[in-house]
């Protein structure tokens, strides 16, 4: 097979596009993509500050050094949850590639980030641990967005990451959830911008993306994320891209243009009363202070609640 | 294991139910599906005339049963479309049934009905044979049923098929279809009231119906629909019905819930125009004939469109 751009040996296909590129245009075709995204969602400029996240995994690693090549103002974090073997590691990744492309990044450790340790947290909480650590993720990157004076919050959510909690949510029909899932949140007070640039690009293209530019990354999945719902969403999706091939992108483009844009003005409106937490002005359905805080007060109080 | 309801040694095991009864309350339990389905959806009623479509295969020849024995009145309809042996093995099946169980059953023949044959049909309509044959059927009956004078044309569809088809609208945002998607569409001009009672029963629950009873059914698939979306969707669904439990009746009845009632108004009606056959009276999307009357004409032009 052929490149599709300068018709020399093609080294890497794309099957779900029914094309090959060489290395050189296989990086011009992922970086189109991404910026389709940015631009269509109008997601952030080049003046813009943007925070990225980023674990050390095939996705934000691709994400980091397509917006470097892209010209863009990138601030990366990297948050180390103390799981041992694997956060460490994840944190010698990130470490080597900024101080390889001359990237910004800052580095942080959950307890030291929160004041509780995460292992801890779990005793006092009933949610799986991928939802516990998405919500104290979340959490931290708000926060810390604000205090290194980012404009918006990028995350690394690809194609297959979307679509595996877009299958999750419809299965069950999540309305509230299915309601708020959309390549770009607009800021709200108390809330930065957030924003997913990846969402055009699969599992696969991302990985092929990395090692085409010689970036470490972490292969293993987290040890924690074992028998995760959305790996299992993940194959059957996976399943269905092999038999019908475009299945994923019409999916996901589907909803976006047909899911939201059809709800009664009502549905999208009644949402649960969203207050402000007390202690640290975060976003919440909770009358007083929210989830987080509430959370850090039980630990530090041995698991009773402040009366 | 015991019987849910009398303790004795139960036969049948229901694992989406977390249950199992003997033969005696198994009958019981899908009884109550059916007509908890009849009754929510306000269906029909025990005075009605209701005409079922009946194939030969485990899911009508179980409705076709149910439903006698629920003491409703039913008209069955058997169209034989003369795809060889499995066309005459089914109208047997059906046969064998109406004398065993005194049952009132019409068996009609697909070219004395609709004038063609199927196998000359599929020349000159560019449609899955499935779906030609589907749309040829609900035309077929929805005539039938105003011959037969029944108020209501019943389809014996089950869980794993409404949600095989759901899937398969969902994956791909099939608006149209997934408006019209419903256990009830109610009479129109031109077209009877459609309704489907065995939503809530699935594939392998009504198999286990008919083999209690004892009926003779046909095991073999359609030769024709060999590859289906169908069965490839279905197959999805086990899957994840087997790893979640409870997925298949969720992802239904969430849709039921939440999906129509919350679409805008002005979605729900902006349908295509929809217009009356000036040949039939069948509704149409077409200014003129309707598809089946236009196909009629073609094949008997040899092709050609009359001018």
């Amino acid at each position: 097979m052929k490149c599709q751009v300068c018709r020399d040996k093609a080294d890497i296909k794309v099957p779900r596009h029914k094309t090959a590129f060489c290395t050189k245009h296989y990086i011009v075709h992922i970086h189109h993509q991404i910026e389709r995204a940015i631009n269509k969602f109008k997601m952030f400029s080049k003046e813009e500050i943007v925070m990225l996240g980023v674990s050390g995994g095939k996705d934000s690693m691709a994400l980091w050094k397509a917006l470097i090549e892209l010209g863009y103002n990138v601030q990366a974090v990297h948050i180390n949850n103390r799981f041992g073997e694997f956060s460490e590691k994840s944190e010698a990744v990130v470490r080597k590639f900024a101080e390889e492309n001359n990237a910004d990044l800052k580095v942080y450790y959950f307890e030291e980030l929160n004041g509780f340790n995460f292992k801890e947290a779990l005793k006092y909480v009933n949610k799986p641990v991928c939802s516990l650590c998405g919500v104290l993720k979340r959490y931290a990157l708000n926060r810390l967005a604000k205090e290194l004076k980012c404009e918006v919050s990028v995350t690394a959510h690809n194609l297959d990451d979307e679509i595996a909690f877009l299958l999750g949510n419809i299965l069950h029909w999540q309305m509230d959830y299915l309601k708020r899932q959309s390549p770009v949140l607009e800021a709200e007070p108390g809330m930065i911008k957030k924003v997913k640039p990846a969402i055009r690009v699969t599992d696969e293209e991302l990985r092929k993306y990395v090692e085409v530019w010689g970036i470490d990354y972490i292969k293993d999945k987290c040890p924690y994320s074992v028998g995760a719902t959305s790996h299992f969403y993940k194959n059957i999706m996976d399943q269905l891209e092999t038999q019908y091939p475009g299945t994923k992108i019409n999916f996901y483009q589907g909803f976006i243009k047909n899911f939201k844009t059809n709800l009664k003005e009502e549905v999208l409106k009644t949402k649960k009363a969203e207050n402000y937490c007390t202690e640290c002005g975060y976003k919440t359905i909770r009358e007083d202070k929210c989830f987080v805080c509430s959370l850090k007060e039980r630990i530090q109080n041995g698991g009773k609640f402040k009366k």
